[in-house]
């Protein structure tokens, strides 16, 4: 595997027992990480910077190398896997969290290889903004840098937050993030105030509405694709994220494109974001990566053809 | 004015009083056939039938007549014109009601005349459904009906409004609307259900995130222009309403194009839609009909070319 055309996530692998008002699933494998390396390996190949207790199983890890996702960057740690407990009530659009076992994740602090220093994209999952630093520290140079974040680190950490915010090109947030980071409940002045912020390209999630994303060549609007069943949300942005950065990596996007070449570079962002909003509507059909790990090519391929439709004028 | 190609609406004119996270506006114009009107008559001549008080400026029935709109079937009645009271807060996409002094509006019973009765487009404004189908008794052969309901007749006269669907071909209701009408939270279920009970084409208004299109002909996703001033949402739905079919009115538009060419009413339909987003974005910028009444064409024409260019892939 070519280190050179693949993208790079580090963030969290984890146990998740969720609640949604179609049932509850017990100790599942979850994970930003998890949830990204499956959607992004079906454009490109991905290697995955991460911490698991003994307690993990390991044919897990196994079938993602059975993908073209590189694994050897996941550490076995001494202790137990991140747990992470929450449900979805009525708004299916943002999870309550329950409680947080950080247990082997606690002293997770990234170390880069060099195959992983040398790859194209990188993707921060949502963590500890003072982590996703030394991350970039240790990065060489890259196509394109997206980075994640949530409300815990806004609210807590947000200076830190703004200085990775400085380093990066592509902040892939939901919309009460937004709301949070920028102050600014209007759309448009949330938009304006997070892009000065640093990240010259900016994707506000909005859960079944959609997705809208913030360049200097004007913005766009991605409906979800409407899917018939929605079992559980959880992982539908790191997947968004993992077919976003995949399809990115898959037609060569380049962050200097925006200025050599824009048009091109909008019309990968926009389908981009495309192929995000189609991963993420699979995703939320069951429980944990399930859906994802039974997807086919073809179904993706599908429905993408689909949701585009559903935008012609 | 030839009534044949001219759009006929029947509902409220009213003064409201709204209190908006941006400020309050007293005894404002307002009403349903107003807004859809005024939205209306960018593309298309409009016929209004409803009734207010003689404390209605006569000055603003003139405004309405010097557009192509024919305000012959407003009957002004001995009393007071309607008057709501409502507010916005946080959400800003539903209206919390405060008061209702139905007024001369109580005693409301469309009479039409020969010329609405030619029409060959009608919307039912959100009125009871008692008298939509009376209205719909009186009206000759028409290109196309739509109607708009509200929770208070789903909740409080259901049967009434099923025997309204039936006749009609599209219905135009918002978001919480389509899961109180159908049963269903999933928007593909609500859909499917509604439709089954009489209209072929069902719009679904979503506020901010724009709305969608469900036809034979598949399922289509506008985004709502992103206004940097949200003011007022009181009628957007009607000025969307009235710039959609104003849109199907210039365009010819007839129910049978859904059978004898699928594709170009599909096309009108997507078109009209937009059209309607387009217009609910310019009514939200300031209290009443006040942004509607200073637009120009041009203005118009410019903004759903950018939102147009927020869709394309």
């Amino acid at each position: 595997m070519s280190s050179a055309s693949s993208i790079l996530t580090v963030g969290s692998m984890a146990f998740d027992t969720i609640r949604t008002p179609t049932g509850v699933a017990e100790s599942v494998l979850g994970g930003s990480v998890n949830y990204f390396s499956i959607a992004a390996s079906f454009f490109a190949p991905v290697q995955v910077v991460g911490v698991v207790g003994e307690d993990f199983p390991s044919t897990h890890l196994d079938w993602l190398a059975s993908r073209q996702i590189d694994v050897s960057g996941i550490e076995v740690a001494l202790g137990k896997t991140f747990h992470w407990t929450g449900s979805y009530d009525g708004n299916m659009n943002e999870a309550k969290t329950h409680s947080t076992a950080l247990n082997v994740f606690e002293s997770f602090n990234p170390q880069l290889q060099t195959k992983h220093r040398d790859s194209s994209y990188l993707f921060l999952a949502n963590i500890d903004p003072v982590l996703q630093q030394r991350v970039l520290d240790q990065k060489g140079t890259s196509n394109l840098i997206a980075c994640d974040s949530m409300n815990f680190w806004i609210t807590g950490k947000l200076e830190e937050v703004r200085k990775t915010l400085k380093r990066i090109d592509v902040l892939c947030i939901n919309e009460g993030e937004s709301v949070l980071l920028s102050g600014q409940r209007n759309l448009m002045a949330a938009a304006t105030a997070i892009r000065s912020m640093g990240p010259s390209v900016l994707i506000i999630k909005r859960g079944e509405y959609g997705a809208s994303l913030f360049t200097d060549q004007g913005i766009f609007f991605a409906p979800a694709f409407p899917t018939q069943t929605v079992v559980d949300p959880t992982g539908a942005g790191d997947s968004f994220a993992g077919a976003f950065m995949g399809y990115l990596a898959k037609v060569g996007a380049h962050r200097d494109m925006a200025k050599t070449e824009p048009e091109k570079w909008n019309a990968h962002l926009r389908r981009a974001v495309i192929a995000g909003c189609v991963m993420a509507s699979f995703t939320v059909e069951d429980f944990s990566v399930h859906r994802l790990m039974r997807l086919t090519p073809e179904e993706l391929s599908s429905r993408m053809d689909h949701l585009l439709k559903m935008m012609l004028v």
